[in-house]
């Protein structure tokens, strides 16, 4: 696998565009992603109850039409709680731009992040995606600006774009996404996008996006409050030329296994850029009885508040990852327990088999003055691990969201 | 019911005391809470996995007797992953306590609260109890002084006495509570002890105090973080003189209501007192299926940094309660939502029946200035309802969990 410069569009036969059309008040609001033939999709949408109109459109779509051709993405507000008219403004939102790119409605999906509530400005957006279509480009700067126009209060541009050979073809594979924040702090939807040339059958590329959600976007949490605008899309469209894999052979594992890769990378990206985060947080669980287990050990401990808050106080309060683990709905074995902390500069061992290590403080410090740190937990319940990313919780982060929305 | 002066001293036959005795640099670290006679005791434990020693000697305890005639309470430190030391030392403080009032261990139960993985100074606390035996008193003073023993980074003391006609007899409640805070900020244990001079069997007094504790401290939340020591215990004596409620009837409906009362009491205290809380949030949730639904979106609600960050900052972003209310695990038609928020200068209408409502920015923001909020939501999938209590996420509370513990 190399891993190369650009995002959604080095995939052969993908362009795409963003711009600022009038929706927030400077930064770039709309983003069109297209590909210039079918394109076989596999989505995964917001678990949230409450569904977004653009969410609800891509649901009824995708439940009959596995083949498409592009997506618009608006940024600014979110089309969530919007009544009929929300439904209303999401369709028209669909059925400009296949008009624009004279494809059939059906061929596209839509998606929204931003304020809850208010209703899109949808003369502006209509006119908007008439405006940046001519400019769709299958250049590395067009996905650059596509992944800029999904951004809300994200402080960096999230994309990559890597290549891997699969049945002797140079299988590309590109993504976008956008994470937490907004310049009117609202919610942090996450939105991805990926793209690939590769020739796969519906079903594996399903069956290869859930289960790669669920190791990747499904264990990174900035808050612990899921959006009703979430949305991880990827299109195939085979461009390569590959005979289209059809089942779980080798060619099958190698994409998905770089596909996944490609999903960790967006996720990481997302949680690094959390609201108000000046620290990345890794957790990894092992050794328990199920992989469940893990993963509901792994995000108890990124999700607790009192862990986010030590990590910015750089404080080695393991009494807050014990108690986190304790109360994560998992039966274990408290005297098993070895627990450590490490970074760049050093681990420090700070649990084993249940009793606590007397640890050197300053070297504990030195540690976690580092941006990125990793908790390594091991339990003896059994042979199943996970790994669960998040961020720390700083005063910005009570800024960001305590600000008043005007 | 009468609510008077006072707090676990006020039933007949309680005694108590607190003072500093070297726990903690100055402030009272050590509280005695004694019957003359034998009390019936029920007790509600952490869910934690990870116990503390307290709670497990407790366990240990109580599922043999029901019978006891003191509590021994530390604070400063929780006992909590400290292996067989730990448990030895709360052995040792069980047996202090036990010849020093000249009764039976397994009539003493113990509690401790503070950091983690740090073993009590075991020499200093025996040598306390030693010391504050001879000053227990059923004061209003001794109970008060106990009652501020038990804190941690409490900002006030919690304490209350009331008195109720039961069966021809004036039954006394006294209860003394500690919340969310540490000087070595750590975690937010919660303690509850509650006195009554009623004569109630076992079954019962247990019956009531699991069922008060689902709607009372369960409901609550400071930041979503289960304590390895939280434990609620009652005492009652029968000083009072009534023939023992045995059974479900009018008598035991009226104390129930009562101790209800007392627990609410204590409880909305805890969440008014939560670390950097500037302001107190009750969620009623009306018109659901099940009350465990209802249970579930209250405390969705509470539980939401988003939700408790807008607080913060005064704004009425109801886009967070709703998304709150979508992942909260519970099946609703989104159309049938109605929800406002109100204070004691007025309420604001956010939604009705799925409609979002247009409503005066600076009326809301005019509610919001105000300490005590409440949120109410309406679905119309049944008649059950519950209430939720929670605070605010503020720079001060990131300021007392992200401050280095030295």
């Amino acid at each position: 696998m190399k891993i190369v410069a650009g995002g959604v569009t080095h995939p052969e036969g993908f362009q795409a565009i963003g711009d600022h059309i009038g929706i927030k008040r400077k930064r770039k609001d709309l983003a069109l992603l297209y590909s210039e033939i079918s394109a076989t999709v596999a989505t995964v949408l917001t678990t949230n109850v409450i569904k977004a109109a653009p969410i609800l459109w891509n649901q009824k779509v995708v439940e009959v039409n596995k083949s498409i051709k592009a997506i618009v993405i608006n940024s600014g507000i979110a089309n969530a709680c919007t009544g009929d008219t929300g439904m209303k403004n999401a369709e028209l939102m669909v059925k400009k731009t296949a008009s624009c790119l004279g494809v059939e409605e059906k061929e596209v999906l839509v998606a929204s992040t931003g304020i809850i509530g208010k209703q899109l400005p949808i003369e502006i957006i209509s006119n908007g995606i008439e405006k940046i279509k001519p400019m769709l480009s299958n250049s590395v700067d067009a996905a650059h600006k596509a992944a800029e126009a999904i951004m809300t209060t994200d402080t960096f541009v999230k994309e990559i774009a890597v290549e891997v050979e699969i049945g002797g073809k140079t299988v590309k594979i590109g993504g976008m996404a956008k994470g937490s924040g907004m310049i009117h702090p609202n919610m942090a939807t996450m939105l991805a996008f990926i793209t690939t040339d590769l020739n796969i059958s519906e079903r594996l590329l399903e069956k290869a996006l859930k289960e790669s959600v669920e190791d990747s976007y499904n264990m990174i949490s900035v808050d612990g409050d899921t959006s009703t605008n979430d949305m991880v899309a990827v299109l195939a469209n085979g461009a390569v030329g590959n005979v289209q894999i059809c089942e779980e052979n080798k060619e099958y594992e190698r994409f998905k296994e770089v596909f996944h890769y490609v999903n960790t990378y967006l996720a990481k990206q997302i949680v690094k850029d959390g609201e108000g985060a000046t620290k990345i947080l890794e957790v990894q669980v092992k050794g328990t009885a199920t992989k469940e287990d893990a993963k509901k050990l792994a995000k108890s401990i990124i999700r607790s508040n009192l862990v986010k808050t030590a990590l910015f106080g750089e404080d080695a309060n393991w009494g807050r990852f014990i108690a986190a683990l304790g109360y994560a709905g998992v039966d274990f074995d408290p005297a098993k327990i070895s627990m450590g902390i490490s970074s760049s500069v050093g681990t420090v061992l700070l649990m084993e088999k249940g009793n606590p290590i007397e640890f050197d403080e300053d070297r504990a410090k030195q540690i976690l003055e580092e941006k990125e740190l990793v908790i390594t937990i091991h339990l003896e319940e059994g042979d199943q691990e996970a790994t669960a990313w998040g961020c720390d919780l700083s005063y910005e982060y009570v800024r960001i969201n305590g600000e008043y929305r005007t």
